[in-house]
């Protein structure tokens, strides 16, 4: 055993993390990356569907650095910003990075405080999160979040407008720079032929930029609400690259 | 494989859930029932620890339903209402049933939402849950939850009296019968002499009613949270129980 472990050759290891593609066009890209010439076989590849991100691992021998660089380009090349990490940082990593000298706040309604959960994970988050309102009830939107009761009546509860002001009554109910708004269907109940299950509106504002998305997502409704904090991580990245 | 299955005996299954012991006092209690004459050979018990409870699985053929009787009789008389379920409802089961005719809602520092996300996990808790507050700052506890500043000066803001005014405001805020108000240390920083990393103090309250419970839990900072929401819900249970 010893001695085996003596020989064996150390193996590289990278990991790429895309989002807001299908698990089937990451297969298409492998396929069309060795037809371009990649020497695959070099390398174990393994992609894996994880809240609604893919994650490439691969194990390489250093021998294989080359290929394993074409293989990143190629993939970059054909995905873009779809691929948001190289080094194998996660969404929640990025952010908590791209938040610091900044503060956010959040307002939710369908993921009903999973966003603030999930921001509130990391040690030393207290450093830039200043607070969440879970605004369930329509009343609980108007009287806590500050929405106006007419935009409502008039757009649904689901809507990006009650998103964009769920967004600017979390900034201003906590002082933050940059808020979070989310109000969306997680089901199995309220859908509509309109607004179906799983339709989600989702608003990160800060008081120069806003990255909104308003979404059908699939699955149950644990997965429509994990699903969409991940969404909310993802808008809020770019919004924190764009400059916030 | 066919007539194996056919002949084989139709199995009972039953699943006993504890809270607040530790596990190593399951094992005591298997030996005292043993020493006591309850057959346990008849029984296929595996016990598990599980976000701060301790589930007790037991498989056994139908002639042996006596001696679970016994078994179940017994862990009832030694643990009493630390055994909350017999018939494998799980606590946020039980909670989502009480809170029919009910309304709740939240205040939690560090949990960070996570008590308001596990409220709405279930299908139709919009039927109880008004809202929720995630007051992570001095200055949101005031301007959000209402507690007064001079109340986080005298104890701090980890203290019973923050909790009882973290849980007032939570229902004044919503208009809700029951706020659930939750003030800690998840660590890994932040702790002190005399209040360590895992001090977390909750308070679940109604117009008549109220329990608290200050608490140091033990584990890393994702341990804490979570079991700080198992304790949130067992707390409203018993204030449920009690008629809320």
């Amino acid at each position: 055993m010893r001695t085996a472990l003596a020989g064996a050759e150390t193996l590289e290891r990278g990991m790429l993390r895309l989002f807001g593609i299908p698990e089937s066009e990451i297969a298409r890209t492998l396929e069309v990356l060795a037809d371009d010439g990649v020497d695959l076989d070099r390398l174990e590849v393994t992609t894996c569907l994880r809240r609604g991100e893919i994650e490439i691992a691969t194990v390489y021998p250093p021998a294989a650095a080359d290929v394993y660089g074409a293989f990143v380009e190629g993939v970059r090349a054909r995905h873009g910003e779809l691929l948001f990490s190289e080094d194998g940082a996660t969404i929640d990593e990025q952010v908590a990075s791209l938040l610091a000298g900044h503060t956010v706040a959040t307002a939710e309604s369908c993921t009903g405080g999973l966003v603030a959960a999930r921001l509130t994970e990391r040690p030393g988050s207290s450093a830039y999160v200043q607070g969440g309102l879970v605004v369930y009830s329509n009343a609980a939107k108007v009287a806590q979040a500050g929405v106006p009761a007419q935009l409502i009546e008039r757009h649904g509860a689901v809507s990006p407008e009650v998103a964009a002001a769920l967004a600017d009554g979390a900034r201003a109910a906590f002082g933050a720079d940059i808020g979070i708004g989310i109000t969306g269907i997680a089901g199995p109940g309220g859908g509509t032929e309109e607004k179906p299950v799983g339709t989600v509106c989702l608003s990160v504002a800060s008081a120069d930029r806003r990255e909104d998305r308003a979404v059908v997502l699939p699955g149950n409704r644990a997965d429509v609400r994990d699903r969409t904090s991940t969404l909310a991580m993802h808008l809020l990245r770019r919004l924190l690259l764009a400059g916030a």
